[in-house]
């Protein structure tokens, strides 16, 4: 039987590059959206709605009672409640709540894959790798892995996420990408330490100036809020089988 | 003093994130057009004139009785006499006459660089890379290392020669971009046998399928044609010092 197939796209500026039509799309923003996103699902809000812009983020928490949040340059934008680490979600407060957020890079590219015809779209990240890599075993259809990267600029920790689920799935596709294959040798030379890696990234020195080693350190750990975002008529929920 | 920056772009659909005004682009289409590019001028072509169409190709071979050259999947172009091996280009041949050469990717990132206000652009590839190199390094001014890619998909040939470039040059340069520390952690991963490395990629596919793995191994060896193309007024000729 022949394999679905399995491409990884660097950036926003290249996912047209690759055939979505009716293929799984990872949406990867490690630092932090992504991370945030299905931590926030784990700890039992109810759903996660991505939204691009601080104006409708805040027009639509209104309407629907739900958490406002997401920053910008490193601060909660003006207007909403919180921000965009993973800690600030915890079951104690997120539980049976709506989290509105709004990310720049990571909504985006969900806009797009949609446009583009994606079939199913899920999030990515290390707290939910091994969902990840379950699923898109499971379905047996095509995969796009997408990073999210920084304004359309290639970023490392997102590749070094799609390294590490292309390590753990790739005898299950066919894989005839270059960016897939250097994606997983960067994995491999920085498995053992990717705190250490992400060291001399542009997002790490940007996030480190804001205080938040922790915050990078948990979205580097795989499997610490191991359930699985799909994005559903607006909004990302948990995958049921 | 503070050092000039240095950035590379994997794609050129990434080329108009990065700031090229008065920068050195360094244009590298390893497989295999930079690297007849250097081969045809250190075998003592007048110049290189890049083209972007065959039509274009023919038109002006005709004009300036040039050697026309090309090729569209593996095989001459039609209308065209030569292809784009660089063992095409002996000095008993080129030596004295013009080459006209048509190449996609590579030529479609020159006039891109162009367009974007790009300082001074040379080509590179593993025969000259120490005259590349050598000039950036003298120049202290800015550069942009630009991949051309395959249709606008990452390819790491071209991203191996960054790495290359980035490992012998980096001190003289401040450089704070992800695709540079990723295409040098690959260079790293990959010298000791470069061949072995393209193997698993889609180019190394696509030319041994049309029994190229000589041309192959001369396009991935260091300052076999060590000589400095520099693009002046729509040819590429010989930088002199």
């Amino acid at each position: 039987m022949k394999k679905p197939t399995l491409y990884t796209s660097l950036s926003p500026a290249l996912l047209h590059l690759y055939d979505l039509d009716g293929a799984i799309v990872v949406i990867i923003d490690v630092l932090r959206a992504t991370s945030t996103i299905t931590t926030a699902l784990f700890n039992g809000a109810k759903c996660v709605i991505p939204v691009d812009s601080v104006a409708k983020c805040i027009e639509l928490g209104k309407k629907i009672d739900g958490i406002t949040a997401g920053e910008r340059d490193g601060k909660i934008a003006e207007g909403l409640k919180y921000g965009n680490s993973p800690f600030e979600y915890p079951s104690s407060f997120i539980k049976g709540k709506t989290l509105v957020l709004t990310t720049t890079n990571g909504t985006r590219l969900l806009q797009m894959a949609l446009d583009e015809g994606a079939g199913t779209i899920i999030t990515g990240s290390f707290p939910n790798l091994s969902a990840v890599c379950d699923f898109i075993v499971a379905q047996k259809r095509n995969v796009v892995l997408g990073c999210a990267a920084w304004k359309d600029k290639f970023n490392i920790e997102d590749t070094l996420f799609a390294g590490a689920v292309i390590s753990r799935v790739k005898e299950h596709f066919d894989i005839n990408c270059d960016s897939s294959i250097a994606a997983e040798h960067l994995y491999q030379l920085s498995k053992d330490d990717l705190y250490e890696a992400i060291k001399p990234t542009s997002h790490f020195k940007r996030l480190s100036g804001f205080g938040l080693e922790k915050d990078m350190r948990y979205c580097l750990t795989p499997d610490q809020a191991n359930v699985l975002p799909v994005y559903d008529n607006g909004k990302l929920i948990i995958y049921k089988n």
